[in-house]
């Protein structure tokens, strides 16, 4: 029997394009979500491809109760846990959000792991876990972790959940992927998704957090997807990776021009004063991805392209 | 003003022992517990020295702002983070256990450094964090942690926990104390606690748990409390210690062979067949104590010494 891709948190942004993606190639997709801040309907139904299953990750026991009638028959399964709360500034009003979106999920994850057979365990963390370098590249090797935001905060302890149970899964290939900012189709939240709500509602003037000099890499979802296919296939049964474009990123004045020129060419841009856009923000980060590119990663798209392409698709999205 | 000794479960077994001596010390005891599983009374009531909050720490938000009108006035306060599942056995039955009574506690006294003044953070990790290294001694050295149990998993994630948010508390100094097997007056678990309970429901005929052939090393309440009021003085911001006995472990068929003899010699002990007692168990562990001795601590007390002191106080506690 074919392999079934089990997708916690596929019906978010990334989750939508990697069932899209691996639907269209003829593979078997589950989405596991609870369908809050999602791009995909609950209520798309079922087919041979593609199945939804609507249920709250973060309560493990009865996550695991409600999939077992489903799982429990499957031979091979590949697990990407992509869910997860991603609105990092709601997160910062309190600890509950991220426990309970981001690591409670992480949790019954592993348990998922225990539970059934699982051959691939993929995991999206994130460029949050470093915390603030001052701009200096985060290696993989960095093990200095400061993260600013709770976002970041429950990433890194869903990484070290992850960790501390490897030894107890020696039959699942375990990746993972910290991701930098990413953008394209179906984007629920981030710079240009929040620019671009705000030029709906004014079209002559639009407010933009920070003073525009936070720099960061990007990379447009497809790129990423990409790269995880590509280093979920490298021979090794635990590694982390950096996910990130070629360049060391782009700072939000020119994604904010770009977006002006392509969208309201007549519209005018007011910046804050501070660097920092909000509370937990990083504002200037960027990736060392050699330890990806070791691995044979073709890293050819740079963070510029990635906005440009993401702004191609933002009219598609209502 | 005189600092406060806020004690997270200070109703348990360990809490109650360290209340009672820091107040019988003249020093100031908050305790904070929910009371299930405790010693102490929450109708005991409030004088100079002693007060009790009844409170549930594994709801971080609502914990915090039921703390705020009593903490916010005062200028320095000793956080003793002793509140976890104590009960490993029962964790195991489901990961939700430890994660609220031992993880979501401990971001809950992380919350309170960040709201309060607290100028010492001592928290109560584990030997279980370590996991099964076949009995060779562990050492805080070692970073290859495997938790066997729910219990020491839930402990790993809270020094976890803990490590990623100390750049932020530059003006806390932080202890987190890895216990062995602990006894004394006041246990409301252990082997010590279970076979005293078995005897007196039959006193001709007990089941231990395991072969008897698991060694751990143990240590008297008093002993460990003396070790981390030594080891909280040493200077240093941040440091993580192994507290133990002088010797690597005693075996459970001594232990049970002393326990018959004083409490009802004529009592006959049953044996399992298999070396682990129970899942999650660690049948046999010892620790590298050469960190706190190294930083002056005396250690002249054994496990058998131990056993033997908690044996004669058993009586007293019905």
């Amino acid at each position: 029997m074919n392999h079934l891709n089990l997708i916690f948190g596929g019906a978010g942004f990334i989750g939508s394009n990697l069932a899209d993606l691996l639907g269209a190639q003829g593979h078997r997709v589950l989405i596991v979500d609870n369908f809050i801040n999602a791009y995909r309907n609950s209520e798309s139904g079922s087919d041979r491809i593609f199945s939804t299953i609507q249920l709250d990750l973060s309560e493990t026991r009865d996550a695991i109760d409600a999939l077992k009638p489903v799982l429990r028959q499957e031979s091979e399964i590949k697990l990407w846990h992509l869910a997860a709360n991603s609105d990092i500034r709601i997160g910062q009003e309190s600890i509950g959000v991220d426990l309970k979106n981001t690591f409670n999920t992480t949790l019954t994850a592993i348990e998922t792991i225990k539970e059934f057979a699982v051959s691939e365990f993929i995991f999206a963390s994130s460029s949050a876990v470093y915390g603030d370098f001052q701009g200096l590249p985060f290696s993989e090797d960095d093990n200095d972790f400061k993260p600013e935001s709770n976002y970041g905060y429950m990433k890194l302890l869903s990484e070290y959940a992850i960790l501390a149970r490897k030894h107890a899964y020696k039959n699942t290939s375990i990746r993972i992927f910290r991701f930098p900012n990413v953008v394209g189709s179906k984007m629920t939240h981030g710079v240009i998704f929040d620019l671009y709500k705000k030029i709906q509602i004014n079209s002559r003037e639009i407010e933009v957090l920070g003073n525009g000099f936070q720099k960061k890499p990007f990379i447009h979802v497809s790129d990423l997807i990409g790269a995880m296919l590509y280093l979920n296939k490298v021979d090794s049964k635990f590694e982390i990776y950096n996910i990130g474009p070629m360049d060391t990123g782009i700072e939000v004045r020119e994604i904010v021009e770009l977006m002006i020129n392509k969208i309201q060419p007549d519209c005018i841009a007011k910046f804050g004063h501070n660097l920092g856009g909000w509370e937990g923000d990083i504002p200037r980060y960027s990736f060392n991805i050699e330890k990806s590119k070791s691995a044979g990663l073709k890293v050819d798209f740079t963070s510029k392209d990635a906005v440009i392409r993401a702004l191609e698709t933002l009219n598609l999205e209502d």
